[in-house]
């Protein structure tokens, strides 16, 4: 095995990646061009990650190093490969790129739960099921059932989010301009949760949206992993 | 007359300066530590900047240039004073201010106009008032009683709008870092058009998102004008 490995969300079939975090750091590594490996992981198998004190991933373990959280392993891919292109920029692009992190969590993503939640418990492995059926459940005060059944009620959410992105991305080729910075990976992460396991696609194929997200991938090729 | 005049949304109170837009400019200029002075500009006003080819504000006469448009403004500001402080940072700053720009035109102040419109009719001009009832009633498909009557309504989508200004700004002193950046010109006159027009109190005195306002009166002090 590679000396750098990402414990990486998995659905029922393995190669179904759908975590909206992991896919940050698979773009943040891709950007910093280094090569990893992904073990794909399910929600129950917290014993699998227990050594790194974390009950969720991203989990990565580069070398002697193990890190988890999204935020503290790209503050950490940063710190520790100064010499690969910067995620953050200099310190004003730094700010500026917590304020689209704070809308992609606190909108776009919120917009994007009670949507995808109730297709995601049909993807995920069965042994994740019930657990997945429970803490979300608890955490949104209703039921997937519910959730599936008024899931034209959140569209409106989810479509004025992405407004703001399509206005934006008509103007320039990435959030981060001419080339991708992690505000692009934050707000790819997102989407990708919903290209990944949304029942019904979201986002048109012509969309300027899609086409960003595209670009993104185009940008770093095989660099994001299998 | 300064060789500098920036034409400034005034109500008839020609002390309370109210465009958006007209903020943003100003900060730009107190950034960039250029001296200027204001003209109070009524709506109906149109004669007076004729000579700019545009029928509203801001309009910035600088020396011989003539400029009007807050964002045609800015980039001139930013191309004729390249020695002092820039407003936009590097191209990827750039890039990202337009995010930050793009979300509130489209979020922040779109949650404001319904709330704030009916307002406005109360201080503007008595000469401006049947153009402004009409012009806005025609833009928004409803009266400006009826969008009074309904402010609890638009309430909702203002206060989400705050929410992601203030988990940014609890981790930051400017949404631009350590000092204020174009971006924070942006949204600053967004939220001071809501404390210039307001009937009530959109912000706490102890909202963090005052207290970024205040810090940004305070980095520029008397640079904003009068």
């Amino acid at each position: 095995m590679s000396s750098r490995v990402l414990y990486d969300l998995a659905a029922a079939d393995p190669d179904v990646r759908f975590s909206p975090f992991c896919w940050r750091i698979r773009l943040a590594l891709a950007h910093k061009g280094l090569a990893f490996e992904t073990v794909p992981w399910r929600l129950t198998e917290k014993a699998a990650i227990a050594f790194s004190g974390q009950k969720s991933v991203p989990v990565l373990v580069d070398g002697e190093q193990t890190v988890a959280d999204s935020q503290a392993i790209a503050e950490y891919l940063e710190a520790a490969y100064p010499d690969a292109p910067s995620l953050f920029g200099g310190p004003q692009t730094r700010a500026l790129i917590q304020f689209v992190r704070r809308w992609c969590e606190g909108v776009l993503q919120a917009a994007l739960v009670p949507i995808l939640v109730p297709d995601i418990y049909h993807i995920i492995a069965p042994k994740d099921q019930a657990y997945f059926r429970e803490s979300r459940e608890a955490r949104l005060g209703t039921t997937l059932e519910a959730l599936a059944a008024a899931r034209g009620d959140h569209m409106p959410a989810l479509l004025a989010a992405l407004q703001t992105l399509r206005v934006t991305l008509k103007g320039q080729k990435f959030l981060g301009g001419e080339t991708p910075l992690y505000a692009d990976h934050i707000v790819f992460g997102a989407l990708q949760w919903g290209v990944k396991t949304s029942s019904t696609p979201l986002l048109a194929a012509e969309d300027v949206v899609t086409l960003w997200m595209q670009a993104v991938l185009d940008y770093y090729g095989d660099g994001v992993g299998k």
